[in-house]
C-alpha cells in the first residue's frame, strides 16, 4: 500500500521503518529536513511540504499524522482537510484525547474525509515486536486501511475498537492501566530494598519472570532497569506524566467509575515532582498547633 | 531425592504430582486418607501418621509443609521437632507471614533442625508451568534442598533470597504487587465497560496481549474470564483476601514505605464485601446536616 506518514518522532521513525520493510512505499513529512534525508536511506519517498506529500500520493489518499497530541494534530488536520478529496482517509496514530478526536472526526466528517483514530503501543520496542494498535472510526474506512495495521501490529495484535473514538480512548485506559501496574511494581520493589536483608532486587525479579503470577513485559523491563543499576543509584525520583493518566481519571469521572489505583498512581507521580510539600508543610503547621509537636524550620 | 510432603491441598496435591513425574520419591500425609489413596495411584507412598511419614524417610530427613498459614503450620512444626533428627530440615511452602516464619526458625533452630521458607507462586497453573519459588534460611541447608526446587519450578524460576524469612518476605510483597496489578486492570475494564460504544472487551485484552506495554500473564488469564462471559454477568463483585495483601501493608508501615496502590487495592476488597457501608450513611448524614441535602431512607 502507498500512504503518507507525517511525523518522525521517535515512534513515528520506527513504524515508517516497519511499513518499509514490509513493502509499502511511505511518501514522508517532518519538521526536521534532516529526519527526511535519514529514513529516505531506509527507502521512503521524501516529501518537502504536507502539499507535497499530498499531491505524491495516488488516490485513494491515506495519510498517518504521528504528531504529538493537541495543537499539532489539529494543524496538520485542518492543513489537510484544504487539500485532500472525499472518501480519503486521515489517521491520528497518536496519543489524543478521545473527546478531541471524535470533535476532529466530526470536522473532517463535514469535508467528506474518514478521519480513524489508533492508538499505538510499544515504545522503542515496537520495530522489532510490532505494536498494538487499537482503532476506531467509519468501519469501511478502517477496513480500507487494514494493510497498513497488519503490518505495524504484530500478528492478532491489532483490534477494529468501534466508533469514533475508541480506538483513543482504549488506548489512554490502556495507559491508565499500565500507570497502576508500574506503580503496583515501583511500592513493591520499595518495600523489599527498605528491609534490612540486602536483598537482590534484580535476582528476585528475574525469577519472577518464570511462574509466577506478577510475570509480565514491565516486570521484564524492570529487570533490565535492576541489572544495568541494582539500586537505581544512578536516577533520580522523579517521574513525568504525558497526559493519558490525567485524561483516564477525568474519563473515569465522566462515567462515575471509582479507580482509586489509577488515580493514586497519577497522584505520586505530581508528588515526586514536587520540590516541596505545601500540603506536608500544612500537616506540620496543624500538628504544631493542636499538640505543640516539632516541626522542621527553613532556618534549621 | 526423596522428601516427605505435608498437605494436599489444591497446591500441594499438584507439588507432589509435579514431583513425582520428575523422578522424586514423595512420602506424602493429609489430614483426608482419600486423597492420599489418590495420589499414591500417582506413585507417592503414603503415611499413616506425621510419626509414619518421618519414620518412612532416609537420614538426613527433609519435610515440606503446604498446609494454610498460622495454627496448621505451628502444629505440624512442634510434632516433627519432637521427631526429627539434628540437622534434618523442615521447608513450609505455604503462604506465612514472613515474622511468624523467623520465630519458627528460631524455634525449629533450637532443635538443631534446620527451618527454610519457599514462597510459592503460579496456582493452579503450576503443575504444567512450574511454580515460581522464593526460599531463605540458612544456605547449607537451602543448597540441600536444591534438587527440590529445582524440579518444582521452571529453569530459572528459583531464587535464594537470603535470611531466614526472607522467602516468604518475596513471596508477600510478590502478591502485594499482585493486588496492584489486578486492581488497575479491574480499574481500566470498568472504564472500558461503563463508556457508550458496547465495546468488545475480551477482544480489546486479546490484542493487547500482543506488543502492548499491559501484556502480562494475569491479562492472559483475564481473555479466558471474557470469553467465558463476556460481561462477566455470572459473577458477583464480590472479592476475598487470604492476608498476604494485609502483611504487605503492614510491612509498608514497619519499614515507612508509601504504598497508595497497594494498600487501595486491598481496601476496594474491603468494600466489595460490605452488604453496608456505615462510612456511606455517615457521609449521607452529613451532607444532609449541612446542606439539607437529599439522603436515601431505608423506610422510602
Amino acid at each position: 500500500m502507498k500512504i503518507g506518514f507525517v511525523g518522525l518522532g521517535k515512534m513515528g521513525f520506527n513504524m515508517v521503518h516497519r511499513l518499509l520493510i514490509n513493502d509499502h512505499e511511505v511518501v514522508v513529512w517532518d519538521r526536521s529536513a534532516e529526519t527526511i534525508k535519514e529514513i529516505e536511506k531506509l527507502g521512503a519517498v521524501g516529501a518537502s511540504s504536507l502539499e507535497d506529500l499530498v499531491e505524491k500520493l495516488p488516490s485513494r489518499k491515506v495519510v498517518w499524522l504521528m504528531v504529538p497530541a493537541g495543537k499539532p494534530v489539529d494543524q496538520n488536520l485542518d492543513e489537510l482537510l484544504e487539500m485532500l478529496n472525499k472518501n480519503d482517509i486521515v489517521i491520528d496514530g497518536g496519543n489524543s484525547y478521545w473527546k478531541d478526536t471524535q470533535a476532529r472526526g466530526e470536522k473532517a466528517a463535514k469535508e467528506g474525509v474518514h478521519f480513524l483514530d489508533c492508538g499505538t503501543s510499544g515504545g522503542v520496542w515496537g520495530l522489532q515486536n510490532g505494536y498494538c494498535l487499537m482503532y476506531g472510526g467509519e468501519k469501511e474506512a478502517a477496513e480500507y486501511a487494514e494493510p497498513i495495521f497488519k503490518t505495524l501490529a504484530p500478528e492478532d495484535g491489532y483490534v477494529y475498537c468501534g466508533a469514533p473514538g475508541t480506538g483513543h480512548l482504549v488506548k489512554m485506559v490502556h495507559n491508565g492501566i499500565e500507570y497502576g501496574m508500574m506503580q503496583s511494581y515501583a511500592e513493591g520493589f520499595e518495600i523489599l530494598e527498605k528491609t534490612p536483608y540486602d536483598l537482590d532486587l534484580a535476582k528476585i525479579a528475574d525469577a519472577w519472570q518464570y511462574g509466577s503470577v506478577v510475570r509480565s513485559w514491565l516486570l521484564e523491563l524492570a529487570v533490565l532497569a535492576l541489572n544495568e543499576d541494582p539500586k537505581l543509584d544512578k536516577l533520580k525520583d522523579f517521574v513525568s506524566d504525558s497526559g493519558e493518566g490525567r485524561w483516564t481519571i477525568q474519563t473515569a469521572i465522566d462515567f462515575d467509575v471509582p479507580a482509586h489505583v489509577i488515580t493514586a498512581s497519577l497522584f505520586t507521580r505530581f508528588q515526586s515532582r514536587q520540590e516541596e510539600s505545601f500540603a506536608m508543610k500544612m500537616l506540620a503547621a496543624l500538628r504544631n498547633q493542636f499538640g505543640g509537636h516539632a516541626v522542621k524550620s527553613k532556618n534549621n
